[in-house]
């Protein structure tokens, strides 16, 4: 018995139900065959896919944004973020996101972070840049945010990860990866 | 007119609707009512947690699992991770999927950080600790899983991270604060 090889661990796919499809995610269970012959159903959120910035001023300051997160039902200090849209470059949202939410039109974003959020059940795929040289916009946020908009030193908002005051994933990702540059960058 | 003052960006939760029960997630519908006024809908994933461990040997090394993503359609290199248990806290349950992926036995798990994976639509809450001083005892893997191990130096770690081999936001986060923590031990 020849045919191509199989990719470890990966799982046959006998049927997929679509139980939900809406506006910001889809909900699909697949009917799936295991490595080891077992069947199984395997439930799978698809998600368009998210940007975010980490906006870095000139003096090193950053910014982050206060929102309501109806899931969790409290406020969470982030970066900038949101969801892509349909014909954009990660790039162009994440500066388009900044804009909006924080009335910052970057020069330059860079990516610092390509990453998936919770593979396990999402194929939520995040991308995250650091945004320099900025212009003071009005800020548009959609009808459905009310955002504050902080700005503070990395040490403050290293602070307030310590503090349990920041704990989002992406978030936690970019102010860590901004403290080891400039770790890197003072040697 | 007095009463409880609103929560600043909280949303009024007109009704729920329940779209899907099953093994791993709840799906909810919400309709809304948005600080402006206007009404919505939110799709909210509801998740009853997970767990992860960053192994660390008295060498220094750590300790990466791979295994099949379905959502993504690839293998991924990731801490040891999991779903919590009813009844166990988020330390036992890492040490469980530590002990059941891996076969490493901690003397200590130690929390190194605590946060929401994606909450703009999800709930998942993600408990994440280093773990030390191993009795090596053998995996005992769940069915439906198909686990490679690798230990490995932090440097090699951080290598594969720069190098797009590793893209989860749990193993960045637990990998960041490891090189930041020896960083500051360097000191």
């Amino acid at each position: 018995m020849s045919g191509p090889a199989r990719k470890p661990g990966a799982l046959a796919v006998l049927s997929r139900r679509e139980i939900y499809s809406g506006r910001v995610l889809r909900l699909e269970v697949d009917d799936v065959r295991e490595p080891n012959g077992a069947t199984g159903i395997r439930e799978v959120v698809r998600h368009r896919g998210s940007v975010a910035a980490l906006p870095v001023h000139e003096d090193g300051r950053v910014v982050l944004v206060r929102q309501w997160r109806h899931p969790i039902g409290t406020l969470m200090w982030e970066l900038p973020a949101g969801l892509m849209n349909a014909g954009e470059s990660p790039a162009e949202g994440a500066a388009r996101e900044l804009e909006e939410e924080t009335g910052l039109r970057a020069a330059r974003v860079e990516p610092i972070a390509d990453f998936y959020t919770t593979p396990g059940f999402c194929d939520e795929r995040m991308y995250v840049f650091r945004a320099t040289g900025f212009t003071q916009v009005p800020p548009r946020p959609d009808d459905d945010e009310e955002i504050e908009v902080k700005t503070c030193s990395l040490h403050e908002a290293m602070e307030m990860m310590r503090a349990g005051e920041i704990r989002e994933g992406k978030t936690l990702v970019a102010l860590l990866l901004e403290a080891q540059r400039r770790a890197g960058a003072e040697r």
